[in-house]
């Protein structure tokens, strides 16, 4: 794999920062996972704003660079994307490396890397049984101490429910706020239907604005389905007769169980399905224009 | 520098780690500060201890090592604790390399990193000052969503809150939890006299379980001084007699004013001067010992 890093492409063994990255010392950077279809980068320019949105928010200037062109590039060196296998690209752009302490003053360069390898997408038959999630003990970060909307690399919140999924045997967590509302799972957004109206937590239950998530919501409105974004406890999702999560990579995935009790019927859910239908039909005309 | 990393000493410019550490990634590591008083280790292996529950918190196994020799090694190459000098320590422990993704087991080996330089003690005028202070509107991260107990290398929260510091010319933040109660500040615990009472907010806002903060505590009770370990407001602070914070490398800092108005009469208080004076005998004879 070649790595983009700083300011050239490398090997991946020799793409290493030092130990006094603050990435590496304090989780002190930001990140987006971009795909593509075929050589068509998904929401490129989207994915791109939320980068420099959350590098901002954390008093990061992302470098300037020709981001497009290098994304492409990367997909180019890595041989993907133009035999029809999809690319998964992560951007990491971190505060850089300085002496220990938290003043950023002390990193005048922050460190860029770009990953790109043939995107996995879930095995079909995932789909078709759905996935089993668990409610986390685990809370979602408090919005007011780390904003959600930040994309960074302190992911200990999500990799601490995430162990617990892995302990129980499911495919993720659901995490609660500190409310004790629904909120998302590890590394994607929460949908479920309740009496044919499809519900989501909303923003302010701190929660990631995912951009697959906000194409979700538009599409559902646009097919006339009743949208209900707002705040829910886990009994709601019990009793709930559909379930999805929704990020760039899975875009639709049925969840058919919660804490090992089945959701509805225990079945993909056919609203989710007619939204997967509807979502995938949007990105191809999208991916032609 | 001579670093320590994985298994040997390397020159710090060697001292690299992937871009594919979990630690570089997700924040997904543990670390300790520790300082040496000369040659001397202080509370070397209740900082070890501490270590080893932050990595179990976050399901990491310690490697093996001779831990106490290994610093030790650390603070002879880099030539500091032999002359009279101190030395600042950090170990840092990470998920390991491995590829994108929250599962741990992505990553088969932690990461370690032993760090050591000349500690850098606070100029003494800034003891006579005493430090300025303000609230950050950054909360501190909920407990029930990282627990403040794992010194992770999560360190946003503490970033975003020093940020805010350095914006408004203050030394540091203290941070209010989830409720509006005080916590703590970005890399140090807090303490303030009211009425001749020594207050300090309990653990149980949210804050890390210092290992000053606990000797302080003890020392103070020692003293028959009247300690009050609770939940308070900001207004609390703002009408204290006295402040000050501690943590390894302090020891015991006076604080004199919050967000630019004076804490008592602005001056570092004969309390603060008092508990700094036994702890520091009380280290001498720890360390005579």
């Amino acid at each position: 794999m070649w790595i983009y890093l700083n300011d050239r492409f490398v090997k991946e063994e020799e793409a290493q920062v030092s130990v006094f990255d603050h990435g590496f010392l304090y989780g002190d950077g930001v990140y987006e996972t971009i795909r593509s279809y075929g050589e068509k980068i998904f929401m490129r320019d989207q994915h791109l704003a939320r980068l420099r949105r959350s590098a901002d928010a954390i008093g990061v200037t992302i470098p300037k660079r020709d981001w497009p062109s290098l994304l492409h590039e990367s997909m180019e060196r890595n041989g993907v994307g133009n035999d029809g296998t999809d690319a998964y690209i992560r951007i990491t752009i971190s505060r850089g490396t300085g002496d220990i302490g938290l003043d950023p003053a002390l990193c005048p360069t922050p460190t860029v890397v770009i990953m790109t390898k043939p995107l996995k997408p879930p095995p079909p038959e995932r789909y078709r049984t759905g996935v089993s999630l668990i409610v986390a003990h685990t809370r979602r970060n408090l919005s007011s101490a780390l904003d959600p909307q930040i994309k960074a690399t302190n992911f200990l919140n999500n990799i601490q429910a995430k162990r617990e999924a892995i302990a129980a045997g499911a495919f993720d967590s659901v995490l609660l706020n500190w409310e004790g509302h629904l909120t998302e799972c590890t590394v994607s957004n929460l949908f479920f239907v309740q009496s044919g109206r499809l519900c989501t937590p909303a923003l302010s239950c701190g929660i990631l604005d995912g951009i697959t998530r906000g194409i979700i919501l538009s599409l559902a409105r646009e097919a006339g389905i009743p949208v209900n974004e707002g705040r829910f406890t886990a009994e709601a999702l019990m009793a709930a007769e559909e379930c999805f999560l929704s990020n760039t990579t899975m875009e639709v995935m049925p969840a058919t169980q919660l804490n090992g009790q089945p959701i509805g019927h225990g079945m993909p859910g056919s609203l989710t399905g007619r939204l997967h239908q509807i979502f995938v039909a949007q990105r191809r005309k999208f991916l032609e224009s």
